[in-house]
């Protein structure tokens, strides 16, 4: 595939991947924002933010933003994580110029103070509607646990008193210091022309000013261990997550961590799938890697009836301390390798998929990576890889976190949250 | 793109559609058999048959089953719906001949009495979980109600009573009446060699005894009419569906139905959206156009606080009433063609999307309609398309079944389910 860059005067950068044959393209925004940019006095703010984007712009009223999209049949959206704010559009390639220009008209926009109040309380509803599920409402619990005063420890929605707390003005401000041209990465994959690409980008940012945007401490974070017990009554089901440090984005060893990952915890023919879900011990058992910028995290986690949860616990522990001791089998990283391979493909077959995936790239690491060279990477992976990562990043020595009924588990007393 | 058909001696048919650009193949059996192929005292039968193909056979334990998927990556699932039961997997190309030898060999499966007393455990849980969500036991009431006699209304999962009285060789009955050769088509799509799947599919599946199956009526239905209140007083939200008839999938009709049900009910921007959701007035509001063999749905529904339904009702109400007299506008039309367009088109962009859409458009028609065939016929529907269809099967000639805590609604008093 042809690959391209460019950089604006003004700081913006657009990468694309134009790939003839496919009958769409793919177009996103990706500002380099999230909750670990936030200050604790804006907690919430660019999750909040983004859904002020589709609120409407100098040129378009929120009801143009939705009529404008649905014209050109655009399937799009938008996400905030902890490190990424992200708008997109998947659209035939005869409206990519209309998309675009959308695109980077909201980008650009109006913050109202009446929308800015009406909007705050729908995100005050989505708290409590996630607040209210007990599989959302474990993992953020634990993310706070595991990374303390490491801001990928901070909350993306928010607390009901933080987005409350939240003025327009304040987020105003915080648009101004994270939403420069340096800091956007614009994404494009399928169907389109590089120039006309370039062109219709350069009309619609070329004049947003210059700005500096930089992000703090970027340092590797492997937790401070324990066993930490959250008691909810209500909640029918415990949740026990454990997390380890792994390799930040830009880390090679992030391959062969994916890969144990996935041995250890994929949903279907894994080592904890046949210790807890395929004999009735648990209703889901998963492991993944995350990868930031400049951390990463090893991630495996079970719910079941909480009477099953000591047993679990103590059948998790095991199976990961034998994991960390002898690693993988060959046979068990041929199939992993198999799954990823599969995935990567499958993966790379919409240009929304090769979109995102070439913008994940050159944000963390600032190289591009064709479908080939990826599956190179992880097809490279090798028993002494695998061995390479557990010595760097053991995941034995996780930080554990169970949230559930329970009021004591492992001789831990629960705290009520 | 080439498309080919092949039948093997004993009936059973493949079809493909060769795409030697793209990186994955989709292959899947299509069995022509669901709830409507059941007698009443085998309800729930083709579902729980379906759970069973993967439990073992001659020569694979339901392990060897799982482990063979996994070695080679595959994608792979299973469903049943009212019509079709369906067996999948999606692999890089060169597990092409695994993946068929898999789905092949547990098509013919050993159906030993002990997984299936065990497995039907698993159905009787499924089917607990399914009736405590609202949105899914709405829905199945309505379908009942909406189809009376017409077999289209017999419930896929069945109930816990029909499923119980299920026995083995109840159910090895329905597999010889059903899985015969006859009613099966293999289809395929992505990055393969059509020779050599014939090859595969006839050394797999040559062997399989010959035998027919038919299927039982195919009338098109309008339903009765009326409001149904079904009052289930734990139900935070009241579910409101309203079903009319419409073109069955041979239909050239169906291309104005979709489409207008897109106009009416999509998520962003249409009639029912800016009637019902962007007003706070509901949760959800959408429309849908169904189709089956022989038969066809307009299916519209809303959810939302209780209080609010008696003038939601009335909502809609008014605006089937409106559309089916003025029929859409040039706009509306225009918007829903661009949804349908891309909808169409990234669809069509992974193999598993093609030979999903062969194989649906090859049992519904005999017909081959490759993606630039399937924007044509959309792209062909005009305004007087929508009205011949409006006249042929109206929207507001409905079957209306309100389904939550509510007791009494516009009048008509509620009965407890």
């Amino acid at each position: 595939m042809p690959f391209f860059t460019h950089t604006l005067p003004n700081g913006l950068t657009l990468i694309g991947e134009p790939s003839p044959a496919a009958r769409s393209a793919a177009v996103g925004f990706f500002v380099r924002t999230g909750s670990r940019d936030e200050r604790p006095d804006e907690s919430g703010v660019s999750h909040f933010l983004e859904h002020m984007m589709f609120k409407g712009t100098p040129r378009r009223t929120a009801l143009d933003v939705n009529l404008d999209f649905d014209r050109i049949g655009a399937s799009y959206n938008a996400y905030t994580s902890e490190e990424n704010t992200v708008y997109y559009a998947a659209v035939l390639p005869e409206y990519l110029p209309r998309a675009v220009d959308i695109l980077a008209d909201i980008l650009r926009p109006s913050l109202r103070t009446d929308d800015f109040d009406t909007e705050k309380q729908v995100i005050l509803e989505e708290i409590g509607m996630y607040e209210d599920q007990p599989a959302w409402a474990a993992s953020d619990h634990a993310r706070k646990i595991f990374y303390g005063p490491h801001p990928l420890g901070n909350s993306v929605l928010g607390s009901k008193e933080s987005v409350t707390a939240l003025t327009r003005d304040g987020m105003h401000a915080y648009f101004g210091r994270r939403y420069a041209p340096t800091n956007i990465v614009v994404s494009a994959a399928g169907h389109f022309d590089w120039d006309e690409l370039v062109k219709l980008v350069t009309a619609a940012c070329g004049g947003w000013a210059r700005g500096e945007a930089g992000r703090g401490p970027r340092s590797e974070w492997a937790g401070e261990g324990g066993l930490h017990v959250l008691t909810r009554e209500k909640v029918q089901q415990e949740h026990v997550m454990f997390q380890a440090g792994g390799p930040p984005a830009d880390n090679r060893l992030r391959y062969a961590a994916d890969t144990l990952a996935l041995a250890l915890g994929d949903d279907s023919g894994s080592r904890l799938y046949w210790a807890l879900v395929d004999p009735g011990y648990a209703d889901s058992a998963d492991s993944a890697y995350y990868e930031y910028d400049g951390a990463g995290c090893a991630y495996t986690a079970f719910s079941c009836e909480p009477e099953r949860a000591a047993a679990n616990l103590d059948i998790v522990r095991a199976v990961l301390a034998e994991v960390q001791r002898d690693g993988l089998t060959a046979d068990e990283l041929h199939t992993a390798k198999s799954k990823i391979a599969s995935r990567v493909v499958r993966g790379s077959e919409r240009p929304m998929g090769r979109m995102q995936a070439i913008a994940a790239a050159w944000s963390y690491t600032g190289e591009y990576r064709d479908v080939d060279a990826e599956l190179a990477n992880f097809d490279a992976v090798s028993l002494a890889d695998v061995r390479a990562y557990l010595d760097a990043y053991p995941i034995d020595r996780s930080t554990v976190i169970a949230f559930g009924p329970l009021d004591t588990l492992a001789g831990v007393a629960g705290k009520p949250v």
